[in-house]
């Protein structure tokens, strides 16, 4: 698990005030949330993980604003984007010499989708880089080798959007997949909601984690999410937050994510902005 | 004035950070003085200006750190720096077939040598882009007609390493100049002694504001700064923190700056990273 460092504080405070911002809160409701964010920023364990912070972030926002979904039209907005450049994507991915690896590089590429760290990002952009650039850190000799002795994938969703692109990742997959979203809205995070509208329950198993909190915090999921977690033979898991709450988990997880910000990129070993796919 | 915006928090944040490393202080140190930012942010008047929260900041890192100036080794190395680069630049002012203007806009690119609101930067890159660059706001022609006019220019400095490009452009003024620089060490503003290292008294009279805080608070400054203040025809106020206090004061006035955030950006009506000669 990564801790929170410092360095995330002014990132929590520009987190806290988009989200207010989306979520249509007026400059007295912005300053009433700041000033929750400020106090409670105050009081927060260092050995917390920067999820575990923004969970508490976008609860405040959310008390405050009285919107139990800020982000549900931007995330609406995102999966509507990323299903219309679908077919064009899935037609690269199945003309291609290596399927599993243009599908790989496109399911990071998805993963730019995140109103997080960075609000805004242009999608044609990064599918081209993806395509073409070295990974930072590869593992996908070992995540082939995984996948090859495995006879069933748990995949952790991050964002609405990015789902598209999980989609056409999970189609190249020769083995069963159980796609878990979160219990509830938080952040862009997909839900089942979102993961239904990107098709998901076409391709997989669509099961909720039942925490609504970012990333997977482990005692927050469900017993059903435990049995899973525990039986299956490999995890794919989407994102920094995924990557924060489970860098700890042994070598049966596989870190399919950009590099966001020098939190993580100190973490990994890994630039920010750079691709990564790593064993756990 | 400008207020300070819930926008210029995570600023803060940062510039708490990035000060408390600079002047070497522990992981302890850093969170006591993080803790003691977030305490002082929710307390702060809206009403008040970037600067005076800014001043409050560096305040608590120099208190924490022990430390009269977390900065003079970086200001001497601004200064080295741009006092290297000044026979060059001196002669494409003195080869220029309109002198005042060269100097003018070397003496904005100047202004990139800020530590605050960003750490990194290519000078030589900012140079040349301001050399060619038109101005997001250009009131040369009344500068250059208030020049003709005043009998004294009263010259609000800004950041250490900044002061040899003003010394540049006070070379190629006709009037007898009043540097002013601050009473004490704040953020990498040039004090006396970084003004004397640029050179400055070689060119005009060298003053101290007696305030230690950034940009011009005017209610803190000595009765002689306030004499010159009303006396003078001509000011002119480099960078964003003399913009954010004197935003309001009459057309006697020039700012010349680089528009480095947001806020400013939007007052000013100038985008982010653009070059401004801007009348009161």
């Amino acid at each position: 698990m990564i801790k929170t460092y410092l360095g995330c504080y002014p990132c929590f405070l520009r987190q806290a005030l988009d989200a207010a911002r989306l979520a249509g809160a007026s400059d007295e409701q912005q300053k009433t949330i700041l000033d929750r964010v400020l106090e409670m920023l105050t009081q927060i364990a260092l050995s917390s993980t920067p999820p575990e912070i923004g969970d508490r972030v976008h609860r405040i926002v959310r008390q405050e604003v009285g919107h139990r979904d800020p982000y549900r039209e931007a995330k609406e907005t995102s999966t509507r984007q990323a299903l219309a450049l679908y077919p064009r994507l899935r037609k690269c991915v199945q003309e291609a010499d290596d399927p599993l690896d243009v599908a790989v590089r496109l399911s990071i590429a998805g993963n730019i989708i995140d109103l997080g760290p960075h609000q805004q990002y242009d999608l044609w952009d990064v599918i081209e880089r993806v395509l073409t650039q070295p990974f930072a850190i590869d593992d996908r000799t070992a995540f082939r080798e995984a996948l090859g002795m495995a006879d069933r994938v748990l995949y952790l969703a991050d964002n609405a959007g990015e789902t598209v692109f999980d989609r056409l990742l999970i189609e190249v997959l020769q083995v069963p997949v159980v796609y878990t979203v979160k219990g509830g809205p938080v952040l862009n995070d997909a839900t089942r909601e979102d993961a239904l509208a990107a098709g998901l329950d076409q391709v997989a198993q669509v099961v909720e984690t039942r925490s609504d909190a970012p990333g997977t915090i482990l005692d927050r999921c469900s017993d059903e999410f435990w049995r899973l977690y525990n039986e299956v033979g490999v995890i794919v898991a989407k994102g920094q937050a995924n990557y924060e709450t489970l860098s700890h988990v042994g070598p049966k997880v596989f870190f399919l994510l950009q590099v966001k910000c020098p939190v993580i990129a100190r973490d990994a070993g890994a630039g920010v902005g750079s691709f990564v796919l790593k064993q756990g």
